[in-house]
């Protein structure tokens, strides 16, 4: 008889699902990842989950023990209800945990693609043996998770923090989150290019000033790239969001005082360039706490990290 | 034979030091408090915290278990040192555990006087009963301490984080902290006084204008006076400050998101005057996080927080 004790983890994302199969000790035996079209509805997309599911274990050739789940947010962890009409259009208050369930016969986790992905990183990656890692995501959005001696820091009613939203600057542009100048306002892609498309407006020179003829092609990684080419402009944007980043990570310092920091995400693939102002800028906070001592390195295992900390919390689950 | 199971809580400031004597349920048998004259030098304050255990352990007729102290920051919890230049000029590297072992023949506990304080409100205060509560202190400076589960929350190497310090305003007055614009340049009792100042000497009308001939005189309560007679100028800092705290808390509330926040120390004295103000600031944040949930009230044990905590501390050493 095979034993019964492969870890399924699945990162749901908005266009994409991955699913991977794992051992006990961590060991990715087999992935594998396919689009998914939201709009299509829960029910088809319950589908593809599953057919992926599948994959993954005949690959395996064991059976699974438990699943773990990472969903795009928001979700109702306590009900295992998706609740996500912004990156899930149509899916708002779907029950997949149940379906699941119930075809595979198992114990299926569930939690905010944040939290998995940090919780993969303390499993098997960037943050291993290290007992209070904090991990912000700085892409599209701005997303924060915090991982306790192993365990995925939760807040009043167990709920999810969004640690990507604390305000750091009362003057910064408001955000759906209810506040303004809060650090997803000021340093996710989408909001380094609205400042750089403004800023080429109000120029009309130099690297952003010749891409004015298509500004909705202005993103993130245009600033990137003409703050290498030694443009002023993109050159003062970055130091910008590297102080910005700087000031947000010191409030997470101040309040928290973590052993290591993980950064991740489209944003910090570009983190050589910032790298210098961000770490000035966070060391004059070594004065009443030992900042320099905090451990801010980018993450280790990319955009796997998300089934492997869906594993993770499945196996949990059997702990 | 007496039973051995007094708790005796120290709370040593930078101008007095108090001490109670306790029932292992958390009753106050009795207590005292003593000016000290720090700048006589630890051995001379030693002898009058040793006096006044000793006064509240001949009191309360019983023998000491153990023994906490709370003490005005920085210490060296770990190394039991006090370090502190600032409110105990000439107590650098003072170790003043190791004397009341030796004196008492008991453990002694040692925790930083805003944590003491928040473990007392949670062991017999305001956050009886609740999961994780984190203390705002504002007066003098901004203190702030977080209590998980009835254990005082720990960062890096066990140290103090300085949730105080979290910076609010890049345009904010430079802290000693290292930062500018962080909580305690903008709320503490003399960031309010400067702000006075400054309004009565621009404006030189009204009620702050009027207490010009000696601004030195100008405290955090003068403005509170003269909010309260209606002052424009008074009524305006108020405001400000309240949105200033709610900013803070947001900070607080997306990355930890805790079930209650005690608020105390003198600022909050007048909390009646900026609670309208900071109410309606925090409910914006309702979003995405259950901001409205979380109970902010004020703490319950006044000044006597700090020796209810420290002989907690001291009972979990027996635990």
């Amino acid at each position: 008889m095979l034993k019964k004790e492969l870890l399924i983890g699945v990162d749901l994302g908005g266009t994409n699902v991955r699913a991977g199969a794992f051992t006990p000790g961590g060991e990715l035996i087999t992935a594998n990842e396919t689009p998914i079209d939201a709009a299509l509805g829960p029910a088809a997309g319950l589908k593809t989950i599953e057919k992926l599911i599948n994959q993954v274990i005949l690959a395996s050739g064991q059976e699974a023990a438990a699943i773990g789940i990472g969903s795009t947010g928001p979700i109702d962890r306590v009900r295992g209800l998706i609740n996500n009409p912004y990156t899930l259009p149509g899916w708002d208050h779907v029950d997949i945990l149940s379906p699941l369930r119930a075809r595979y016969g198992v114990q299926v986790a569930f939690e905010n693609d944040a939290d998995a992905a940090a919780l993969g990183e303390v499993w098997m990656g960037a943050g291993r043996g290290v007992s209070r890692v904090f991990m912000l995501t700085i892409g599209t959005g701005v997303g924060a998770a915090y991982i306790v001696d192993g365990a995925i820091y939760r807040g009043l009613y167990g709920e999810h923090p969004e640690g990507g939203h604390i305000p750091v600057d009362p003057l910064g542009p408001a955000c759906y989150c209810g506040g303004n100048g809060c650090l997803e306002s000021l340093i996710s892609g989408p909001a380094i290019a609205e400042r750089a498309v403004r800023l080429a407006s109000e120029h009309s020179r130099g690297y952003l000033g010749g891409k004015l003829n298509d500004p909705q092609g202005i993103d993130a990684a245009t600033v990137f790239a003409g703050a290498r080419q030694g443009d002023a402009d993109c050159l003062s944007l970055v130091h910008e969001v590297a102080a910005t980043l700087a000031r947000g990570l010191a409030s997470i310092f101040m309040l928290l005082l973590p052993d290591r920091v993980l950064l991740t995400g489209g944003v910090t693939r570009s983190f050589d360039l910032f790298e210098p102002t961000f770490r000035s800028s966070l060391a004059k906070y070594n004065v009443i706490i030992p900042a320099s001592r905090v451990d801010v390195r980018l993450a280790g295992l990319g955009q796997r990290a998300g089934i492997y900390g869906a594993a993770r919390a499945a196996q949990q689950l059997l702990e």
